[in-house]
């Protein structure tokens, strides 16, 4: 939804040229409300409004609006004004945003931009997409260990305007190795000890990521030790960047959708549902059904190689799809809290034997009380069936049956996953998929090996 | 895994009762590693070792300890020393804590509070679970509107310990309504210009929540505006307090997990896996897996129902599972992808008419795919068979039932969670296991149609 309040006024100010109301009303707001006032905007008219605010306030509003907008604006607007904005912008946000802007604009921005600004940009580029180095901002606040407390504090002040957090302040030493970390709460409530040294004051025993790590170490990291940033090193432990809580936010979000879709059989989508094009949507979604498809039709297969067995006793077909949707259901809740709880970090695969031991009482329990259901359903709607009931042991085909898939089920779905993470693979994008098809032709083959051990 | 480095070392020093050793070692070493080296400890052990870390420190400690031996150690330890150290614990804590430990011991407890922390205690305990309250701090920095800036320092510096963050400081009046926010960075950037006053420096368009408002919204503003913390205010905006991004992520982790579990028919855990009682688990598994087995089972008498034309042309029968499991994978990722849609916030109900014509479009691509492999299939599985050959349009009935099956099973499974969500029912919990029961419903129907429309 589009918020339309203030959209006819700014409509009307932009057509008079009316920079006085402009410079009013760009200052008048939070930065956020006012980004949200511009989304029925078009991307010059947003640029046009912006540029009555001055480059501070223009940067904040500009790193509220959609990601769409931001890359349309910078592909579209003023190379100069656009590179002035960037120039200024977070070296993280820089980064990522010039990540999805075409290529030969990115060329044609990069010589406008500063050189130190230019070298930065090409250096963060080169980190993989997915390592903490992609995710880091090389502006956080450093100051030197031999300095005290006073003069930290004025250092800081100089710094403050420029860095994206003075949460934490990081200690290094001439060659920027990071040594220590202060908070800026330690460093204001010191203030009455204006001598006392950062470096007596500062922590040590620091948790920090390397630049070339997974961004998944760094999410974990942050959410054990409940950090606000964590700092960022090379090889030589020197200092490079940080991240801060609300790129890991971010990540944490993007895991738990990319999860989801990878459970449901989706390669995850790179952008929101409705801005992904409906090839791209098919593309994605076609594969895994199609892999999902030729395990189906081995169920086909399968059910066709007892065909003389369904010929002989063809009330047993009726019970296909229950007992198939019974064992798929139950791996698929195996599978759900086993990805789920090695996410959250409560589980690993050292546990496996716990697992199944777990997973074989819960599948009996389980598949008891769906045996109840099921023998009574079986009953009543084979009952008039001479076939059927000519057998001794025809009530009790459904109900072993079902406890067997069932269990099965929760077995072969809590291993999958713990078998692909120890390969190396990630559960959440093989294993549903794997274990709807799995539990699928093993429901067909205990049910029929049930039903010739029991009917003759 | 436990971490058993120092485990001999610790018990030795325990044993000899060595004072000066555990003193050393609970202050050479970051806190958070400190609680690792502590697992393989026992409750009463680690609370000893605690005993020789001053106050701040003890606590610092028992706070990475993971939720179980928190817990125990509250329970089972000495009433006056838990007390002095709940007392001084952040307030949300300790509310969180309180609300897991057994009623009676809590009984004990409380008069050992000091007044103060067992009035807010208790006034903490009064919200609802999943509000704002129940998540947010009492102890936040605030500060009067017409202090200077420097004067504001000085009042910090002092507060600083007391509060849990001071990334940002309110301004309030005399009777504590919220009038602004200044953050610490502008303080201190501000120590130039030391008589400007905090009311001139101060941020007035705030992003707040209400006490009773759901911990979603809470999330939802946080990720939305970057914030490091937000403020807690009651009906008359009086500020009570505030929520700290670390209890975000805690809950935004929380919320994918829960919409994972209930993805797959799971009422969500409210412990870690592995620490879930066996009969709990079935139970939460049981619920859901009885009703998918009652839906199941619809599947079953509607077969029944057309016993007779499936007697007149068996080979149909060894199609059911493939195409109703091809039926339920595309309902399936549509479910998924517009259920993370919507939790991520790029998807509203209002757009239900484009997720119809997008599923619509992806759905017929998707079916055409998998026609084309099946209509191949069914041709290959059934040329030997003088009942569907006689058939002149046989090689058509797979083709074209796939083709509707997975294009109704898309565009129900995205309407399906929509409706929910208009209907103020929580999507996930609903959605998955329902789009799994209509659609294997909808697709022996679409199937046993076209066959009769197909064949004679």
């Amino acid at each position: 939804m589009v918020n339309t309040l203030f959209l006819p006024e700014l409509r009307e100010m932009l057509a008079e040229r009316n920079a006085h109301d402009l410079q009013e009303f760009v200052t008048a707001l939070n930065p956020a409300r006012l980004a949200e006032y511009m989304e029925g905007l078009d991307a010059s008219e947003a640029w046009e409004v912006l540029q009555h605010a001055e480059l501070k306030l223009r940067e904040d509003i500009f790193l509220y609006f959609t990601h769409e907008r931001q890359i349309e604006i910078i592909e579209t607007q003023d190379r100069a004004g656009v590179a002035e904005l960037l120039a200024d912008l977070p070296a993280d946000d820089r980064v990522d945003l010039l990540h999805d802007v075409q290529e030969e604009v990115v060329e044609e921005l990069l010589p406008l931009l500063p050189a130190d600004e230019r070298r930065e940009l090409l250096r963060l580029r080169a980190y993989a997409p997915d390592s903490a180095g992609a995710m880091m901002t090389t502006e956080m606040a450093m100051i030197e260990e031999d300095l005290s407390v006073r003069d930290a504090l004025v250092a800081l002040s100089r710094e403050a305007e420029h860095v994206e957090t003075i949460y934490y302040i990081y200690v290094v030493d001439h060659d920027l190795h990071l040594r220590g970390v202060v908070s800026a709460r330690q460093l204001v409530s010191s203030l009455g000890k204006p001598d006392l040294k950062v470096g007596d004051l500062m922590e040590t025993d620091l948790i920090l990521v390397n630049a070339t790590d997974n961004s998944d170490e760094v999410t974990r990291l942050v959410e054990r030790y409940d950090l606000q940033a964590i700092p960022v090193v090379d090889n030589q432990r020197r200092l490079v960047g940080i991240i801060t809580h609300d790129d890991v936010l971010d990540a944490v979000r993007q895991e738990a959708t990319d999860d989801a879709q990878q459970m449901a059989g989706i390669a995850p989508l790179e952008d929101d549902y409705l801005k992904t094009g409906l090839v791209t949507l098919a593309w994605k979604r076609g594969i895994w059904l199609t892999i999902l498809f030729v395990a189906a039709s081995v169920t086909a297969t399968t059910l066709d190689n007892y065909e003389s067995k369904l010929q002989k006793w063809a009330w047993l077909m009726m019970f296909v799809p229950m007992i198939m949707s019974s064992g798929g259901n139950s791996g698929n809740q195996s599978a759900t809290l086993i990805i789920t709880a090695m996410t959250a970090g409560g589980l690993s695969v050292k546990d496996w034997r716990k697992v199944v031991v777990r997973e074989l009482c819960v599948g009996l329990m389980l598949g008891t009380i769906l045996a109840t259901f099921g023998g009574i359903l079986s009953t009543v709607l084979t009952i008039s069936d001479p076939g059927a009931r000519e057998q001794f042991y025809w009530p009790f085909v459904i109900p072993v049956t079902l406890v067997l898939v069932v269990t099965s089920g929760a077995v072969a779905g809590s291993l999958l996953p713990l078998m692909f993470k120890r390969l190396g693979l990630d559960p959440a994008l093989m294993s549903n998929p794997f274990v709807a098809g799995i539990s699928d032709i093993l429901g067909i083959v205990i049910y029929m090996t049930v039903s010739m051990l029991l009917l003759r």
